[in-house]
């Protein structure tokens, strides 16, 4: 029988006792900003716990000090959740094989779909960490450039192609120091947990300003991140097995238990003024071609230096069938097909489009789950 | 006649009062970090000074208390400089045209050396801002995949390509707000002032990883910076017009005013166990195409949220002439040619090898310089 917490939980809750994932919340619009941890509908109050001595006490003090409970219980529904975590730098790696070789096929042609180096390293790049926010926040569509085709000029305006891309995100527990890299069989000791991430991307202007340094101002006006973390223990009932790697990965990426998890992921968009969402992509985590702690071990092996809540995204999670691509560049094949939403459709996403990624591992009569990840898009000023 | 200070400051010094650069210094190996200004061979202990109240005092104050000056002036050689800021973000531009001319040419032929997009914007990835070191940190040589060429497979280890790139790089003052851009003829006011830098690159490294993403892992092992931030008003005798620009810029990168900096700039190599280190190139500031105000501009026209201390790198600052080419990648012509260097040659760097960037403006009877840039190559682990 599973474990169960004197709090009821629902059994669809995604916080069950199973699960007590961390985040930093406010309980009233003006109070500081402290650490606290779901359980079911509450945010437990890691300074109230702290204060009242409780990392030292067992479960029976708090359950039976009805003051205490209502003091450090704080609905969820109540309380305004804060970024996680201090976002040092914030890296993002593109480990779906099925979205490295759909975008490839758009850009590239069937022939060159993959580059070669993808297969024997995980790719990544450097992304910004000032415009991070937290799930709830609005997305201001980005102004910029894009190109049109051939020697025309290039356009100036909102972007006219914004994009969704569904992805999950490791926090960095422990850092490295500079010029010693963690070994990848010990990455998993670096990381704390993860998180569901939102990378908004402006496809006009990343396509257009992306060689031969990469995507810049193409992603970097926004992206959102749920705000509870769920760690791998948590996790760790869902492990699954990595997909075989070929060729196989140099000695520095050769893992001696080589994990993914069993995550359903689902993006749900709700236009402006309708009442319903409607799911458009199901995927899961266990897309992922490289694994989070190889993604790891290869940040440091250079020697870089990662430092306690760095983050590190998946890069987007499609799946093989068209049905779990997790962007809408894959979904509409760069705007060629349209997507049917509920009585209406999309290509790329419109003015007032709330995205809303959710995501959960299923046990035996529980669930361990991300809650949301969800962002508004507003017009250009 | 030029101003001068009650403290005797040589002709030759970079540090005269026309510069009062700002930098974070510890008088001693145990004191705490504090701000301070160099002043001819002097570190004057800002904290000493606010201390005093000096701030709301007159020069005499200082000049006529042997005690306060005793206090407050510590000799340069004697302090620890430290980074001078907390860089949140770090972004790396590519704006000097001759480099990227030259770059193009090696990896994609004379036809196609400069992509078109260059020339309608500032083109630029995110950095790493954890392996940002100060001058005088040594930096250890990276390991990593290169890939000879062809179908053959990767190799794994040292870089054999160590290169450095002479670069100049900008500390924002105030920021701005997520989703706000800034003005490109307001985009001065949110610059606090310049460092030398040194964008450490692994030349094999980056060349196998950067396809499609950008650079990742053979940048982000160290950049070093220079300890001192010079202002933007101690720059100002020193402005000189940015080059003619064709294509015209869009609006929102046209300036009213586009201004350059004439600020010389040196690279010296000295060999391990030799006395005496090697010019090996001197190039210039104003050799940029781009301006650090439209790099600024474009920086947030997405709405990308900028912060105090940020650092936007020009990129590799090189002249047209090849002893003006500020990397080794370029002045040896990616290895297929030797730099002499005092009775020795080189391709790329080794072991041992301590390269030193130094820079500096010359007006009439003073100079406004930078100091030194530098680091030593200490070998993989």
């Amino acid at each position: 029988m599973a474990l169960k917490s004197f709090i009821e939980v629902g059994p669809d809750s995604h916080f069950p006792i199973q699960n007590l994932p961390f985040g930093i919340f406010k309980p009233e619009p003006t109070s500081p900003p402290r650490p606290g941890v779901a359980i079911g509908d509450y945010v437990l109050d890691l300074s109230t716990i702290s204060v009242s001595g409780l990392f030292e006490a067992d479960e029976a003090k708090l359950r039976d000090n009805p003051n205490l409970r209502e003091k450090s219980l704080v609905p969820m529904s109540k309380v305004e959740m804060l970024l996680p975590i201090a976002i040092g730098d914030y890296t993002d790696f593109f480990s779906s094989m099925h979205h490295a070789r759909n975008c490839g096929i758009m850009f590239r042609g069937p022939e060159n779909a993959i580059n070669p180096n993808w297969f024997q390293l995980p790719i990544a790049y450097h992304g910004r960490s000032s415009s991070i926010v937290v799930s709830g926040t609005d997305i201001i569509r980005p102004r910029g450039q894009g190109h049109p085709s051939g020697n025309s000029p290039p356009y100036f305006g909102p972007s006219r192609k914004l994009d969704f891309e569904l992805e999950m995100a490791a926090v960095v527990g422990p850092g490295n120091e500079l010029g010693k890299p963690v070994d990848v069989n010990e990455a998993g000791d670096h990381i704390f947990g993860l998180v569901l991430m939102n990378d908004w991307s402006a496809r006009d202007i990343q396509a257009w300003e992306y060689v031969p340094l990469g995507p810049f101002l193409g992603k970097s006006f926004g992206t959102t991140i749920s705000p509870w973390i769920v760690t791998l223990d948590a996790l760790e009932p869902f492990a699954c097995d990595a997909p075989k790697q070929d060729p196989q990965p140099l000695p520095y990426l050769a893992e001696k238990i080589s994990k993914n998890y069993d995550i359903s992921l689902e993006v749900q968009i709700k236009p402006a003024g309708q009442e319903d969402s409607c799911v458009v992509t199901r995927s899961n985590f266990n897309h992922l071609y490289w694994t989070v702690t190889q993604q790891l071990a290869h940040h440091t092996i250079n020697g870089c230096n990662l430092r306690p809540g760095d983050l590190l995204g998946t890069g987007t999670i499609s799946g093989p069938e068209p049905e779990s691509y997790g962007c809408l560049l894959e979904l509409t094949w760069n705007g060629q097909k349209s997507l049917s939403l509920n009585g209406t459709t999309r290509k790329f996403l419109e003015d007032g489009d709330e995205v809303v990624f959710s995501g959960c591992s299923k046990g035996d009569g529980y669930k361990v789950g991300f809650g949301t990840c969800s962002g508004k898009i507003l017009p250009s000023p």
